[in-house]
């Protein structure tokens, strides 16, 4: 059995990391890059956004992490300019503020992994990125994990941080993270990043699949309205300083470390929701396969009628079964169960309408629990996502200048 | 080469039809019955929903074509209930709404086609639906098309009516029609249903066909808000009254006709959509395959930020590239073309932001045409959508009772 506990303190809560936020002036005001740093390059993980148009210091990322066999000393990552689709000056820039990197820190290039959020198809200045990274630099600190966490964001309404200490047999570890979240009130801002730290030794192929398999449930799992960028990507790093060693028995607790910790910072970052004003779990059990949960439980994370019925507490259990219909999973709807809260309002083929004031009672409150039995199999997923409100429409129908 | 030219009517437009549309009491108000009776039983064709949850008329209208090996006397509709998810009781209804029409018509109950739009969950009304078959059934002419039109809407801005006439080398035929759209003021409203009629003299697995190839370009290639009802259902009725046979010579004629008449019906559904002020025609260009075509459209059709940013007059090429690359199909950001009216707003992996202005006033307009050439192939697909509004939210969100 794993055991956990959340901490207080976001990606320096684990030994062996420092951090810094600075103001360079890639945004009008507020601080807009950070540096996290181990001291020494270390083990590091990736899992990048699947968008076929994906942004230059994503490639760069990603062919550093080849590079240096997955050993990183530190991730540097500015807001306000997600240099995407900005050709081959972007991916000079970003060559750039990898080398700025490496050279205030000590180490390659290719052992400096980077991020970029904020407008695409405008140029990162990259004078401005090296002024940063050289004052992030030189002010890394335990105690920089804050302003680490707001250099990151756009329009998120704050930072997002998470952090828990984890026992096992061989003793304990802890793991940190922070992420910048789906804020996209900046047209062209869409990005979802995310570093998690750990204080864990553990070899780089274990960390990516401990990672992903984070990630699976996590970010991966959380929808504000579907979108998915040129941007996206969390990465993990490895300290190694708690001494305590990932093998087989002591894995399933870095998992398990590694997903609380990224959930709470998924869920933050979906209760920061544009115009959200709920946090919506949508649960599909009773499915044939791991995927086709996870696809049901997508399907009905996106369905418009379902989050403008969730924003106006509407207990609609009618939207619910035609979304999940349509999803293209196995799906028996005279066996299907639909609840909310604790409410069944849909089962054996036929709905409960008088119990919709109990069900509607639960939709008052800001955190809102769906559940569809799909009545075929025994697998099922969560996907967390948020009411869909007018303002999130004001929000993004706003014209850029 | 086919030719075809619009005309006035609708489902009556085409010889050997008659139409009536009668109010019943299912809706407080207004028509909400109709009839549309061939002069004897004559070729039939249907595509039906996708969605698993699929309500009772179309379950029997499925097997009455079937057991009649595609003939069809006439086609029964009412608005105000869906009949779905109304478990045993709804079937029973269901098929005695069939054999009111039989009865009536003086067919076999299998020669009966029938469809329903409304609420969900809500058990239909027998004996008013009896009560609205025979008083349709006596009052049905050749002038009762718009009556019927009428008859099967929910709240759909207003009746939905097209029609044209085709020559072919053995003669001129005639088709008409009528739609339903996605007004889904209501909530548990949201089927698309059609009925095309034609004089066409052709065989019913022909018909089938060519009707499942005019849908393909028209009511399968349109969005309101990506969800797929548990009734929608579209209709096709040949009378061959005009004499002219339907062979492989004339059959591509006949398939442009069908697909004339859908197209009209389908984008006056979009123009209908709820809260929508524009009609956004979207061409996904230069993709690899027809399939993947069709998938870029969608996507981009259903993306929430395309959708807002075109209510909001933004000329956002980001937004389309982001949401052309995450379409899980194959795409090249380099070879890409975006263009909004005719201006080409990204190209060669760049913007050029400085036309943003002349896409601006191409999107004031209530036509907007976005294309995005995909770069990779030859083949292309329009999809029709609209914008996202504010209006659309709020009519979502109201609370049912």
């Amino acid at each position: 059995m794993s055991r956990y506990e959340s901490i207080a303190g976001g990606v320096t809560a684990p030994d062996g990391f420092r951090a810094a936020g600075v103001a360079c002036g890639i945004k009008a005001e507020g601080l807009d890059l950070a540096v996290v740093a181990a001291g020494a390059p270390v083990p590091a993980a990736a899992v990048f956004t699947t968008n076929v148009v994906t942004a230059a210091p994503v490639l760069v990322s990603r062919s550093h992490l080849e590079q240096s066999d997955a050993s990183a000393r530190a991730v540097v990552i500015n807001s306000g300019c997600a240099n995407a689709c900005t050709g081959d000056t972007g991916m000079a820039v970003a060559r750039a503020m990898a080398e700025a990197g490496a050279e205030h820190l000590g180490c390659a290039p290719a052992e400096i992994l980077i991020a970029s959020t904020g407008v695409i198809g405008v140029d990162l200045d990259g004078a401005k990125v090296a002024r940063g990274i050289a004052a992030a630099s030189s002010t890394l600190s335990r105690q920089g994990h804050l302003d680490a966490a707001r250099a990151i964001l756009t329009t998120d309404l704050g930072p997002k941080e998470a952090a828990a200490r984890a026992e096992t047999g061989a003793g304990g570890f802890r793991v940190g993270g922070m992420a910048k979240g789906a804020g996209m009130i900046e047209p062209n801002m869409a990005t979802m990043l995310a570093l998690l730290t750990t204080d864990a030794k553990v070899a780089a192929p274990r960390l990516q699949r401990a990672l992903r398999e984070a990630v699976d449930d996590t970010f991966n799992a959380i929808t504000v309205d579907g979108e998915c960028s040129t941007n996206d990507t969390v990465f993990a790093l490895a300290s190694g300083a708690s001494g305590v060693e990932i093998d087989d028995a002591t894995y399933p607790t870095l998992v398990d470390t590694l997903r609380a910790v990224a959930r709470d910072l998924a869920v933050a970052i979906v209760r920061g929701g544009e115009g959200a004003s709920k946090l919506v779990a949508i649960r599909a059990h009773g499915a044939r396969t791991l995927d086709e949960a996870r696809h049901a439980a997508h399907t009905l994370a996106n369905s418009l009628l379902v989050k403008t019925a969730v924003h106006g507490g509407d207990p609609n259990w009618g939207r619910l079964v035609a979304a999940a219909g349509r999803a293209g999973v196995a799906f028996d709807p005279t066996r299907a169960v639909v609840r909310i809260g604790d409410t069944v309002l849909f089962e054996h083929g036929r709905p409960f309408d008088e119990r919709a004031p109990a069900a509607a009672d639960h939709l008052r409150g800001t955190d809102v629990e769906i559940q569809v039995d799909l009545g075929v199999g025994t697998h099922e997923a969560t996907v967390w996502t948020c009411d869909l409100s007018a303002e999130y429409v004001r929000i993004n129908s706003e014209y850029r200048t």
